[in-house]
Parts: C-alpha cells; sequence; structure tokens
C-alpha cells in the first residue's frame, strides 16, 4: 500500500484556487476562459516536472502519461474536469484532476512500478456553464459508444455550434471557435479510446451529505443514477388582477402550486427513501403582478437506480398530466432522461479493497449527480471515487473537503489504480 | 338630453388603433414614444377643429377647451390618457379622451349651451410601462393632496430621475429627459387644479367581465377598490438535485407553493364573492433545473372596498409569515397600499341620471383596476363611467368594446358634464 502526501497535495488544492478566485472563497472558471488556461498550464508545469509525457486531443482534452513496464501495454487513466460553474467551489472536477495528479506524482515519488501507462487527464467542459450542456465534451468523445437517445444530443457538428451563453473575458462566439483558439487543439488521434486505454478513474467530492452524516472520509461509488427530466406546463388565461371575479379565473400559478403539492403527496406515498425528485426552475407569464398568470411552468428532476422506480414517479406525472388544476390544462414535456450507469463491478472492488487496505473510512455510495465518467464508462471500463464534502454543498463558493480527506481519496484511487495495474483484464 | 355621434366615434376609434399598431390587432403605445405623439397631434387636430383653445402644463398634459358662457366659471374637465402597455388594445386610456372628444365635437356641433368651460385632456404616462410607475403624472400632478404614503412615491424630483424600463423608439435615459424632449412640456400654471376645475369625469373599459355577463352597456362606478400588495418570501437553502436527500431540504419553491395554496384556501374561507386577490409574479432563485430553489418570493396583489374585509386577508398573511413552510422561513413585505377612494356622490347621481334618462342599460359596478381619476379625485371632486368590455379582457391586443357601446359612453359622460354644468357646486 501506498500513501499520498498531505503537503503536496494541499499545495495543488490552493495553488489551483487561485486560477479563477473571485474573492469569495470560491471560483468561476469557465472552461477556456483565461481562468481555466491557467489551470491547464499549471497542470502540464507539474506532470511536466515529473517526467509525463503531455498529449492534446482536437477536442483539448489534455492526457499527461507515465510510461509503465510494458510498452505494449494500454493505458489506466484517471482525471476530471478543470471548469466550474460560476461562482463555484474550488472542489467540483478540479479534485479529480489533482488526485490522478497525486498519484501519478507519487507513482514517480516513491517510483512504483507499473506495467501500463498511468495518465492523468483534463477534460474539457464539464460544466458548460459558458457554452452547454454539460458534459459536453465527453459527450462528443464517446459519442459512438452511447445510447442513440444520448448521443443526439451530443453531435459534434451541433457542438461546435453552441453558442456562448453569456459574455466573458476572452469567451468566442461559439464552442468551436473557442476551441480553435483554446491553443489545446491537438489531434483527434489523442483520444482517449478503447483502444488504447484499459480503465478509467474518476475521483470527485460527494456532493451530498451522506458521507459525512455517516462520519465516512471516502464513498465507493456503484452507479449513477438513472434520472429523467420533464416540464409540467399549466395553461388558463391572463386577466386583470382588480377587476376580474375569482369564480371565472383559470389562474395558471394557482394550477401550478396545487400540482406541486399535489406531486409531493403522490410521491412521497411511493416510500422510497433514496428517491431524489426537484422542482428546481418556475416560470410564469406574464409575471405582472397586477395580471393573473395564464402560463407557468415548472421543471422536474427525477433520479433512482431502479427504471421501475422512475417509472412509478412517471406515472403521477403523467395521471397529473390528465386533470384539470384551477381551471387550467396541464401538458407535460420529456427534456431528457438517462439510464442508471453501473459501474465497472471489478473496478469498483479494487476502490473498495484499496480504501479497507489503506484504513480509509467508506462506504458505498450512488452518485446522484452526472459526471463525465458516466458517458465514458459505454467505451472503457470506468469507476469513480468519492471525498465527503462539508455540509453536501457544491456548486457554491462555500464548497469544500478537507485536504486529509483529498489527500486519502488520491491514496485509495493510487492504490485502486495500481491493483488494476496487475489485475484488470477489462 | 343630447346624443354623441356614432360614425364620429368610430371614425376617431378606426384611426387612434393606428397610432402604435404592432400589426395583431392591438397597440404598444408608450408614453412621449413617436406613436404617442401621432395621438396627441391627431387629439390637438381635432379639438382646433371645434374652436377648443389647447394648452400644455409641464408634464406635457393637455387641455383643449371649449370656453363656456360665464367667464368666471370653473372648467368642467373630463379625458384619460393616451399611452398603453406593450402589447395593449386599442380602448384602455384612450377610450375616455375620445369619450371626452365626442362630447365636445357634439357641444360644437349641437351648440349646446353650457356655463362653464368644458376641457377635455390627455393624461401623460398613466400605465408607465416605459417609466414606471403607473398613474405617474397624475401622482405628481396630486401630490399635494394625496395622503403622504401615496405622495411619498411620486415626488417630482423622483420621477424626473426614473430610468427607461428598455430602449424603444425615441426612449430618452429618465422619464425628466424625456418630457424635455417631447415638445409638449409646457407651463406649470397650466396643471389642472382646484382654482381652475370644478369637477373631473374619466370614461374608460370595465376591463373585467361583470357588465357582460350582466348584459349592461354602462357602469355607473362608485368607487375605486382599495388595494394592499404584499410580496411573501420564502428561504431555504440550495442544494444539488442529484444528491441532497429529500428528508434533509429545505426547498424554497414547495415552500411557497404550499403557501399559496393554503393561502387561497384560508381567503376563499372567509365568503367574500367580490374580494379579488392575485399571485401575479413569482421569482425563483438560482431557478435551476439541478438546484434546489433557496429563495421564492411571489407577490399578492389584494382589493375590496370594505378596510376591513382588506384586514381580515393580511392578518392571514401575517399568519403565514408565522409559520415554517417546507422547513423554509417565511418573511413578508408590505409594497404599498391604497384605501378605496370614494367617487363625489352627486357625480355618480349625475351619470346614473344621464344613463337611465338616455336609455343606456347600466348597473352600479366597483373599479377594480387603478385610475388616474383617484388621484385626481383627492383634489379634484371626480367619477367614472364604464364601458361593457369583451370577455372582460384589457391590457391585451384582443381588448375590445362595441363601437355602439363607446359612443353611449360618451353620450352619458356628455349629458353628465351638462349636469355638473347646471347643478354642481363643488
Amino acid at each position: 500500500m501506498y500513501k499520498c502526501s498531505l503537503e503536496r497535495m494541499s499545495d495543488k488544492i490552493k495553488t489551483f484556487s487561485q486560477f479563477g478566485d473571485a474573492g469569495h472563497g470560491g471560483i468561476t472558471r469557465y472552461s477556456l476562459s483565461p481562468e481555466a488556461k491557467m489551470a491547464r498550464a499549471e497542470f502540464i508545469k507539474r506532470m511536466k516536472a515529473i517526467g509525463a509525457e503531455i498529449e492534446y486531443d482536437d477536442l483539448a482534452n489534455i492526457y499527461a502519461t507515465l510510461p509503465g513496464t510494458d510498452p505494449n501495454a494500454k493505458r489506466i487513466i484517471a482525471g476530471s474536469h478543470c471548469d466550474s460553474v460560476k461562482n463555484g467551489g474550488n472542489y467540483d472536477g478540479i479534485l479529480g484532476v489533482m488526485s490522478a495528479m497525486e498519484a501519478l506524482e507519487t507513482i514517480a515519488d516513491q517510483k512504483i512500478p507499473h506495467k501500463h501507462p498511468m495518465t492523468a487527464y483534463i477534460m474539457t467542459n464539464e460544466e458548460g456553464s459558458l457554452y452547454p450542456p454539460a458534459m459536453m465534451v465527453s459527450g462528443i468523445l464517446c459519442n459512438d459508444y452511447l445510447p442513440p437517445e444520448l448521443a443526439k444530443n451530443f453531435k459534434y457538428e451541433d457542438m461546435m455550434a453552441v453558442p456562448a451563453m453569456e459574455e466573458h473575458e476572452g469567451s468566442e462566439k461559439t464552442f468551436g471557435e473557442a476551441l480553435e483558439k483554446s491553443g489545446y487543439k491537438g489531434d483527434k488521434a489523442n483520444r482517449m479510446s478503447p483502444e488504447t486505454c484499459l480503465c478509467n478513474f474518476e475521483a470527485h467530492i460527494e456532493q451530498g451529505p451522506i458521507l459525512e452524516d455517516n462520519d465516512k472520509e471516502i464513498g465507493v461509488v456503484d452507479c449513477v443514477l438513472g434520472m429523467f427530466n420533464y416540464s409540467l406546463i399549466f395553461t388558463g388565461f391572463a386577466a386583470h388582477a382588480g377587476t376580474f371575479p375569482m369564480n371565472k379565473r383559470h389562474d395558471a400559478l394557482y394550477a401550478a402550486s396545487q400540482a406541486l403539492c399535489y406531486l409531493h403527496d403522490e410521491v412521497d406515498k411511493l416510500g422510497r427513501p433514496e428517491l431524489v425528485y426537484t422542482t428546481g426552475e418556475i416560470y410564469c407569464h406574464p409575471c405582472v403582478h397586477t395580471v393573473i398568470p395564464d402560463r407557468v411552468e415548472f421543471s422536474l428532476d427525477v433520479r433512482h437506480t431502479d427504471p421501475a422506480v422512475l417509472q412509478q414517479v412517471m406515472d403521477i406525472v403523467k395521471e397529473i398530466a390528465t386533470k384539470k388544476w384551477a381551471g387550467c390544462d396541464c401538458e407535460i414535456r420529456e427534456n431528457w432522461k438517462r439510464d442508471t450507469v453501473e459501474w465497472n463491478k471489478d473496478l469498483v472492488s479494487y476502490v473498495q479493497e484499496a480504501a479497507d487496505e489503506t484504513g480509509v473510512s467508506n462506504q458505498p455510495i450512488h452518485s446522484g449527480a452526472g459526471h463525465d465518467s458516466q458517458f465514458i464508462n459505454y467505451m472503457i471500463p470506468s469507476t469513480m471515487i468519492f471525498v465527503q464534502t462539508k455540509d453536501g454543498l457544491s456548486h457554491c463558493e462555500p464548497e469544500y473537503a478537507k485536504p486529509e480527506h483529498c489527500t486519502d481519496g488520491a491514496t485509495v484511487l493510487l492504490n485502486a489504480m495500481l491493483k488494476a495495474d496487475e489485475r484488470f483484464e477489462g
């Protein structure tokens, strides 16, 4: 068993936290922005310092590779993304990059023997904050391997034409232009692929409170939850707040509120404590205080491991659409859905063993959030390691993980990679 | 009894509907915009044609006056505004202007004798669509007469500095600049005032379905409903939709939805069919489909003639603020409130008599909407006449009133003005 360095990991956390620091304890580091380029340069500098070979692919993904003893062996890769949401934290994404760096630095420092080449990577544009959608580049990269209903959302030509959501320093009109001007656009032949890569690991903060509540440092992730995203749209008609009698109204906001409460009542009756569902967006038209709303739409995001449970919630949503709510019609629109992605069971077992053998407290956990590795897993066997997150907060500036836990996460990653080096056959 | 001309009224409706026509059957005619200036020019052209004297005051209000036989008599004034909301209709506001024009044209045409000067006016910026708030100019004009809690919202200096809500052809940075550049800024001494004006009438579309439901052409308005406007603000905390267990959530949108339904339940228990209350606006933060909302705010507009009933609703709102909703706190904010404004009973009786004597079907009605005349009434005795509105629709392009009803409204206005000319003593 090998141990990573708290001192070196802490230095990386401190250093990377500067790239995009907006002065409130977190960062804004859009993909391919000047801030992200500083993080990329730091990654390259540190990886070159341990003798890693640096490559870029045509999507500006960066690979830093330490050769193994077998010149014909496929790579064992680990990494994540270095971009953040607006006013995000110092851990989401970059922790997976730093953990992979730390694993490779430990291998170099302690001269740990390994047969396969070991690669740390940065994946471009996971958050999709400036150029949506999220997981854009892994969606392009794995396109030939994704189920068709996922693949169609990530076609290369479509993604290159995605316009910037806002003007940001160094932002370009489209993602394609940003790639061209990034200075990191390399060769398509350098893309990670099943031909060149044996397996993939991604360390990440948990982004939830489960590990903290259970006093565990590390989560041994077994899957990414399946999910569906619907919009529920209520249509009544607008009229003047002062002149239109109550008994003649068809108020779309009252309708939406009733349906939202009904949804909670009915879904809670299913008695599934692991099910999570969220109504995060609401849009009201015309949204004027003196006008009865004629159209209100809210989003519904539902996640669970079991497709049968997702179907039960879908049935409730479909039932809602058959009813009148405060005299208003309801229609529903499916925005997308994804099946549960099960990680490779051998790789999961290596993470479990590595955590147990290095004495890092751990528990099995599902991933509720989406990650690049769930797309990569369709192409290259993958798994993930979660690190305890303070108060379950993420995608915000107070996002925090203890340096000791981050270092232990890297230690688990390193030892799991070494187990794969010895035993994984794909 | 005198009758107005259907032909002349129809011609005015058709002509004024062109100024700001956006091609969908209604108009966008912001105050002091090029479109509003076309309407103002048409008003002046037609009023000059009957020999009326034209004056502007320093707020760009226009007055067209036919002299009476008594050189010392105060003016009897009638009018409304010529501006609209965005994609509004061809009647709200301008109908009151056209009705006053029609009354003066009938006086001139039929050489109807009258003691007092008769004035038709256009009031600037009632809608406040480009330069908020609504009823801005009557608020400035009547400032010395308004209750202090109303007056403070309409201070001259503050209003001049109000910035344009959007860029529109001919829009200026502030309302003050728009006034300066309007070409209609005249003398402050020309403002309507109790020294120069005996009484004030305003004809307007009903903007509700009551007259149509009761098959009445005209509403004899007795008051403008008292109202209050509150915001209800729910605060929980944000977390990731996929990673945060349901039982630890404090979801501000679920909280707001529960409270909105509770509000309906409790207010409906009061059993007041004339009470109207509206939750027209809702704002959600951060309003991202993968994030549990941490802050949701909705507006509440409540209107009724009886302050005791308004107080009952206020008590329910205050009770809501003492409770936890889905684990979230609720705070409330009073935005404004207005007392019920009772029209001058003599003037109301003239409208009633004029309608009965001219055979125009009518009923008493309250005004649920706010109008410039409710501010003017603090300074000059006022009343209003409502004209049946198709389907109760207003502030939208399908807004419609039959030309026959509009003409009968002008007839009632004319005869009520003549009764005031004979009998009103202030």
